[in-house]
């Protein structure tokens, strides 16, 4: 039979939160999330999911009417993004130079559509001048890039430029905005980007569990005017239609919590001001930026395309990178994270996200990455790295 | 320019909730959810998801290795069911007796397999020989059936009967367990479900997010030898054993506070005792429709399906059913529901699950509908039934 579990109190460590996401989360957030619950269909949740679209509305920079968050974690608003915009028989370009054009290009496929790629090296953006020769070649029906690549620390410049190129070929475009909605700029509706989707737990700072995502008109005419449904129920977006459109209809159980969570999120983003909120996170990452380089250590990504909310620095020469993670947990219960797909072992990925990008986990994380590398006989200038980031701070 | 929204502190009204879900969150489990996070790949949190895991084979009285919690709400689990079990080429077998089997036909339909249905009136289980019945004529290799329908309130009986009918006929058995699992004797391994599926914010009394999902062997070897690929990449579950199973590794960000959340959820039935937890159910949801009865109104499911997790009511002629919904949620801060589908006007929904499945909230029900009632000037005996409430509490 199958036994009773014994399985003590919830006490896990307290972390400070340095990695590619989740990152630490603000306590007014946390709050939030213990408020008791109403139902999904109750009068106030509606006022809820208004003041929560509006929220989002701010932080993509969009008047978009079709801003929801989607009941699931980022790869879900993902998923809803590619696999609605993407019909059998649509052709989708996805960029090569990351780990998450992979995961669109296997999204586009599985919604019965033919991936098509534009190259660029990892650790590179993509060329406005290849994606122009992509179209040329391939004519793609959607486009989708990643605005900020959580696997190689890159932003990609140029956005209106790349938009442009997809509109002049009918095509539409969509960005994975998971590591740069709240930190990073980026602007839905000056830079002509139809749809956006991101996830919670980077720059905005709020558990995963509901993950914003932005469709203009032209996109929803597509969405809503396929000829074949979704592949998904759950993530059908003309059915969430009647959810979070002018209905309010019951489709699914909506992660109550999480949009509470979600709210009281985006709320700091607004007391902040977007502007200023990338300012800091550009300032905040400036700072532990030119403390590793005074180290010793070099970033993965140039300059010129450096992503303040996710950065990669490269493992030196004789170090172990998982050794410098397991004592950094061990020691200084913070987490960073190490590469992902093709950087793997070459570099560790610091994010500095949201509530994380403070001044206070920034002098920590350069401390206790100054012990570690210390610790494993690496050839750094733990003081000078110590100081240049208190300069800059 | 986008605006700034002016959105206030968050303060939703503080509801009883005795609808259909979500259901009053015990105050330790809103607390797990204010805990502040580790990663979703911290040594810390899996020892957490082993913990889940094993919570959740007790839960659905089960060993099966195969048993996690979804990254969505009960609909994903739902979808992570079909979508992965059901092939193009496939015919699945889906019941006409609920609002929910016509989702269950309409993820078949995406999966790309066909759908063929067993027929019952709504608001009667499943009769074995019209599965048999069904079974002769239509060979389904993916048999789904409703445990606990929400939209009628009626309990299915002889799983056992139904599932070995399935396996007789090669079949793989589906069960969804929306509106028992944790509140309504369930027994996975010794019934012989190959899959079942649930939500979190029914009878296990937490906030929707992360929903339990278990498959047997039999039914993972079939995930795991499909001859394509599953339509959705977030909840392919042969990528998420990546996750899951032994090697741990990234595939999507898990809603980590979610995961806290149900941890606590599911500790709180193993402290009960699952078994205790069914009779509590049994009893407060007894002591609710006695009462009712006793006011003169009638159930809708006969009494040899009365679900106790769920009551459905009739709504007494000349008395307007929203009217009363309204009434009960003004004056008194009490969410029950409306009937869905063919019984919408007809019935309320009157859940009596997880934490609410308590004799105070039961009390309060009972006071409130019967003002209720009496405001609408329905011919009821009020007094009878608090007194019958009263003293079967």
């Amino acid at each position: 039979m199958v036994e009773k579990p014994d399985v003590g109190e919830l006490a896990p460590p307290n972390r400070t939160l340095m990695g590619p996401g989740p990152s630490d989360v603000h306590p007014r957030v946390l709050r939030a999330m213990s408020t008791p619950l109403v139902g999904h269909l109750d009068p106030s949740f509606i006022d809820i999911m208004n003041e929560v679209q509006e929220l989002l509305r701010y932080t993509f920079r969009t008047d978009n009417q079709w801003t929801i968050p989607v009941s699931g974690t980022g790869s879900a608003s993902m998923e809803a993004a590619v696999g609605n915009l993407v019909e059998p028989g649509d052709t989708m370009l996805v960029p090569t130079n990351g780990y998450f054009g992979d995961r669109m290009a296997s999204m586009a496929e599985r919604a019965g559509g033919e991936v098509v790629t534009v190259d660029a090296p990892w650790g590179e953006p993509l060329d406005p001048v290849d994606v122009e020769t992509a179209f040329d070649e391939h004519s793609p029906d959607v486009f989708g890039f990643v605005h900020a690549e959580t696997s190689t620390g890159v932003l990609q410049p140029s956005v209106p430029e790349l938009t442009s190129i997809a509109h002049e070929n009918d095509a539409l475009v969509v960005a994975d905005t998971v590591t740069s909605l709240g930190g990073v700029e980026f602007r839905a509706d000056e830079w002509n980007v139809d749809v956006a989707y991101s996830g919670p737990q980077k720059c905005l700072s709020c558990p995963p569990g509901a993950s914003p995502l932005t469709l203009n008109d032209d996109a929803m005419d597509k969405v809503l005017s396929r000829e074949t449904q979704p592949r998904s129920w759950y993530l059908d977006l003309s059915l969430l239609e009647g959810y979070w459109g002018d209905e309010r209809a019951y489709h699914h159980t909506a992660p109550i919590t999480n949009v509470y969570a979600l709210r009281e999120a985006l709320r700091l983003v607004a007391e902040e001001g977007i502007e200023e909120r990338w300012a800091r996170h550009r300032s905040v990452a400036s700072a532990l930026k030119t403390g590793v380089e005074a180290m010793g250590l070099e970033m993965n990504a140039p300059d010129a395309y450096w992503l303040p909310s996710l950065n990669t620095v490269r493992v030196p020469d004789g170090v172990d990178d998982g050794a410098v993670i397991e004592y950094l947990l061990d020691e200084y219960d913070l987490e960073i994270a190490s590469g992902l797909g093709a950087l793997a072992g070459d570099i560790w990925r610091i994010g500095c996200m949201g509530h994380s990008a403070r001044a206070k986990n920034v002098s920590y994380l350069m401390t206790a990455l100054g012990d570690a590398l210390s610790e494993q006989g690496a050839d750094v200038d733990v003081e000078a790295g110590l100081a240049a980031t208190g300069d800059a701070l």
